[in-house]
């Protein structure tokens, strides 16, 4: 399939996921109410989204069901409840972690599920694992990803030793996740040939999952487009841990398929959005995120230090340094 | 000189220019305290910034001073009491509007005055007096850049022969300018081309003044950057009309030589940024910016739009898409 095309051409070959429950989860515990859920699947629909992604399959013995939502844990009878038998062509993906998810228990087959994509999250001293899961998914007849959390910490040999292994996990795609919003475009761009090099022989598509520490993450996500990636994640008005990440609505109105839909989304974001962050949800970009990322350090730091209220940045940046 | 470096080496030719007085006076109407004024040149001048745009040298025929602070006319007094002579390597900028300036009346020579450099911004078909200023400014001994504004609207051609044009004018810089946040890395890659294939054969430096309609000013920046631009424009937490400019703070912490320093900008930052949004200045990312951006619209618009406290999106969508 032609994977590079100009900014007035489509590229048959994008897929995009709507990861704004999964994401966006992680800053309000989970906590959506039913009637955002059911409007988020009928805007993702209209507007031409080909996934959503409505959480984790977190482990109910390892997380306290009492403390999140129930996206936490997106049991199967959950999601029905929202989708039924799913009648669209939007496909339903969520979130397994290495070590937190009972994926033999939980992970049922996918002619019994409404679900059809596991996406796995792994670090990369975790890679064995992540493909046992991989291949659990791919064996109940799922699609499956893998997303190696925290690269620009790891040694680029170490990643191309992970690519390897994957290229015979059975894995549909492989995400290129800037989890500390730390990654210029120039970086992405290099990321993304590497991959691509050792993926693409083996028909594995790549996938982008970007963070806005430094307001890069729709930039990102469409430099790492340009040169061949297919799966593009984001979420409504960027709602996402720390600075958040892509925002669907930018993305929506950059890609020039028809099939892509700004309005239902536009419509999902006046009714919804504005109503979460007065619910308490914190997200977006600030001087705490962008120090984080500038310096490639996890950003809970920086969330928690937003979260006190205070805004002496001079020092909070020197607590960083301190931690280099 | 070398103008393409890696992401960790140093670009002698780089410049930056802090235009929050001049760009984000737009949305304050120039009014800004003293103590405001004098932080950010003390700030400049230690995070090493280059050059500090004090406004406009608006006529003062053609606008009521009592409808605007200072720095809509800056006189050459009020500058230098703030910089005094200015024993700093900080240079000292302002910006003149073709049309909007009597610059043979305001404008002195440049031994009488604290300013350094005379930025004009014209728009295309405004040329020929454009250059009449830039003469004039070199005359009298400034350095002179030329803004040709909202070039996402201009024909191809028509730049090419304005480029042209400012070969034999003695510009020493010549600046693509994303008026309307329009447009995309890919985009500012290839007019960066354009202008350097133009004008590196006259010696002539390019720059980049970038808006954040769609979360790119800092991409586009960078990217510009990367292929040879070498005047960055900048404000503190991206303070500008409508969605704001390129963000100081991701800038200096990009860039990666030691003269430049953070922690400045972040004091200033930490001291004023928060006081001037709440005396009532309004910038920065939304979602009225980001549709006039995608439809590469002036986004006076969404200025009105969003000053009205109005969050019907699709319906502002659809108003727009009649203007088209």
């Amino acid at each position: 399939m032609e994977k590079k095309g100009s900014l007035l051409s489509v590229r048959e070959d994008v897929r995009v996921l709507d990861a704004t429950l999964r994401d966006g989860g992680l800053v309000n515990a989970f906590r959506f109410t039913d009637e955002f859920v059911k409007d988020l699947y009928e805007a993702n629909i209209k507007a031409g989204v080909d996934y959503m992604e409505f959480g984790y399959k977190a482990s109910r013995d390892l997380f306290d069901e009492s403390k999140f939502g129930k996206w936490k844990f997106c049991r199967d009878e959950d999601i029905r409840a929202v989708v039924g038998d799913n009648d669209s062509p939007l496909k339903i993906a969520v979130m397994a972690d290495v070590g937190r998810c009972d994926f033999r228990r939980d992970i049922t087959d996918r002619a019994d599920s409404p679900i059809d994509m596991i996406r796995v999250a792994t670090y990369i001293h975790q890679m064995p694992a992540a493909i046992e899961m991989i291949q659990y998914a791919k064996d109940k007849g799922y699609e499956a990803t893998c997303n190696i959390m925290a690269i620009s910490k790891a040694q680029e040999s170490d990643v191309a030793q992970a690519l390897q292994m994957l290229t015979t996990s059975g894995v549909d795609c492989v995400y290129i996740v800037d989890s500390f919003g730390s990654l210029y475009p120039e970086q992405i761009a290099r990321l993304t040939m590497f991959y691509q090099d050792i993926l693409e022989p083996h028909k594995i598509s790549l996938g982008i999952h970007a963070h806005n520490n430094q307001q890069l993450a729709f930039a990102n996500t469409i430099e790492s487009l340009s040169l061949g990636t297919s799966y593009l994640d984001a979420t409504m008005s960027g709602m996402g841990r720390g600075s958040g990440n892509c925002a669907m609505e930018l993305l929506l109105g950059f890609l020039k398929n028809p099939k892509y839909q700004l309005n239902p989304a536009l419509k999902f974001i006046e009714k919804h959005m504005q109503a979460v962050r007065e619910s308490g949800a914190v997200w977006g970009y600030d001087i705490p995120y962008m120090l984080t990322g500038q310096l490639n350090q996890h950003p809970s730091a920086a969330i928690e230090y937003i979260a006190s209220g205070n805004t002496a940045y001079t020092e909070f940046y020197q607590t960083l340094l301190d931690n280099e």
